[in-house]
């Protein structure tokens, strides 16, 4: 059974040895979610994963597809939001997919943003010790970071994402027609962790970004290209480093500020969604490394310039309603999983694209930044 | 800083590349687990997991030996028995070993049997996605089976251990004298296991065991070699094939059998205990075998009369109270993890030591087979 490949679409293959996988990208893929699946895989039974935004959307039309091609699925719809990545949520997944009878081969599939991908990939890297998993993201977020690399997991009230799985999917199909139902908020949000592979270590990306981005929010060519340059710029990263034990570090630019304020603003959607978090925090470690004389403040400059102009907030004070005192947010910080023997591991940098791993960065240094750069 | 090592002391390393680890078999351990740990591991945090049988006997020599060591720990006491094995408790545990700040290269110590080590290895291996794990089995049954192998997992109510992962140990410490506080029945219920290594494909082994079994129930060094040439067998097999994709499935010789009697009675250890159904399941699987004209009767009876010699339960009429009948048997078969694309997967023989991969027997048969063995 051959699948119809449309001439706009992108495959990215992130080469893990047995743990190898397709990505494919482009207009029209959740159609064609049976034959793709079915002319890779072996399983015929399938647990859809998804949430009740998503699921009105696309839902049935998946169905239907999987239908196509002879593989049955169970269907399981959560709640919207963050708070869904919860013990109690993971259960419920995993139960879904056991009454499914889902075996070794056969697969769960999340169809949804972040959230969605992080909780139904772990519960299908935990049942029956890990059964074959497909990604369908619909979100600009999910399609370029969290569906690549294989991190799965849910929050504690230790902090996000605390708990979890090195789960790699069998297959991710991102169709980009899904992107135009998102938000322009939603979009941005995504586009923070597209501009942030031109900041770690691709800075020709990151000058495309300034030219083209317009054309990567009206969609097309630029928007698909933009994606498969994204995924590939994480299937590098993560095929140097798959359990993150070294350079995959590099991809937490900006995230340990932006972790810090999602727990400062109690991951309320409404205040600060995560891409959001990660467009402050990339400025904010431009500004530091600038302050630790380690890159130019001009680079800090045009980092905000760029976010800034597409829409995306970049400092403190962009975010609506009172934030806590600086020492908290550095307490929230240390409780960041990027820390070692108590000592801050940062992602730094020396300019754009020139980002690097510090992991000895003195805490009163950041209490004096986040002091001057807190608004009260 | 070197660790004093006791003459009968034996090792067993595990070579699985970059999760080797080491297993240390003889008395005195517990007292020593501190210099142990601390000459082969860098953290100096520690969450230990036990329950409440055997936190009384053994929770604080532990404490102390690795207090001696520099190593500070957090100690969880959890309820004993089967039925800690679930989400519940996972997230207890989960939640324990984040309060106490274990970073990814402290570690999660288990102090306990099979139950405990199950669920503090599922913990330690979704905890940041993975932190370093030390083994203290303190039964027969889990020095021999569960502390090798790196099968972690709690139970659901579709069946035993279908939620879990793979997450190696870095250490287990088999400590030889806390056997002695076991009862008969317990010790029985692991010795089930030590023939069972001998039953797949040790055929000297099974014969050694049959003239020197109570030496080893005795204690003494025919103990230590007894549990060293199990951890050795089970080794060679989990080297061979770490994911449980081909071989390994030996090791579940006489399972399929033991796990649906042992949903059959509920888990309830009154009626059943897990070495107890594996007995009866070994026995059950040579009887098969021969019914299948694969082995010859002659084999199930010398299986049988050694195990009944020890005092192991070995047929269904040994299980106090009514069993569910045939067809209920049978259904709770096929619900264990072991069964591909609805066919049945059996570990049967071909005699003492001759045990081999079926995995197309027919249901009918297994029905038949069930209904001429059931007492009613």
């Amino acid at each position: 059974m051959n699948a119809i490949t449309s001439s706009a679409e992108r495959k990215v293959h992130v080469p893990l040895g047995e743990r190898a996988y397709d990505i494919l990208i482009g207009p029209g893929l959740i159609a064609r979610a049976g034959a793709e699946i079915a002319s890779r895989l072996k399983g015929r039974k399938a647990a859809i994963i998804t949430d009740e935004h998503v699921a009105p959307l696309y839902l049935e039309a998946l169905v239907k597809s999987l239908e196509g091609a002879g593989i049955v699925s169970a269907q399981l719809v959560l709640p919207a939001g963050e708070k869904t990545k919860s013990f109690e949520h993971l259960m419920t997944v995993c139960d879904k997919i056991l009454e499914a009878r889902v075996e070794r081969n056969d697969y769960v599939v999340a169809l949804g943003g972040g959230v969605i991908g992080d909780l139904a990939g772990f519960a299908a890297g935990i049942v029956r010790r890990g059964v074959r998993f497909v990604q369908v993201p619909t979100s600009l977020l999910s399609q370029v970071d969290s569906s690549v690399g294989g991190k799965t997991g849910i929050n504690s009230r230790h902090g996000k994402n605390l708990i979890g799985v090195f789960h790699q999917p069998d297959l991710v199909l991102a169709d980009t027609d899904v992107l135009n139902s998102l938000s322009g908020r939603e979009f941005r949000a995504g586009y923070a962790e597209v501009a942030k592979y031109g900041l770690i270590d691709k800075p020709d990306f990151f000058a495309w970004l300034e030219t083209n981005w317009s054309a990567v929010f009206a969609g097309g060519s630029a928007r698909i290209e933009a994606i498969a340059t994204s995924c590939q710029a994480k299937s590098d990263v993560v095929v140097a480093d798959e359990r993150e034990n070294g350079p995959r570090a590099l991809l937490n630019l900006g995230h340990t500020f932006g972790h810090a304020l999602e727990a400062a603003t109690a991951y309320e959607s409404a205040r600060l969604v995560h891409g959001e978090g990660v467009s402050i925090g990339m400025v904010l470690a431009h500004e530091f490394s600038a302050r630790m004389n380690l890159a130019s403040p001009d680079d800090a400059k045009r980092v905000e310039k760029h976010l800034k102009e597409v829409g995306l907030p970049t400092r403190l004070s962009d975010i609506p309603g009172a934030l806590p005192p600086a020492e908290t947010l550095l307490e929230a910080m240390a409780q960041d999983k990027k820390v070692k023997n108590g000592k801050f591991t940062f992602i730094l940098t020396h300019g754009i694209g020139r980002s690097f791993i510090a992991d000895d960065v003195p805490a009163s240094e950041v209490l004096g930044f986040l002091k001057q750069k807190q608004p009260q």
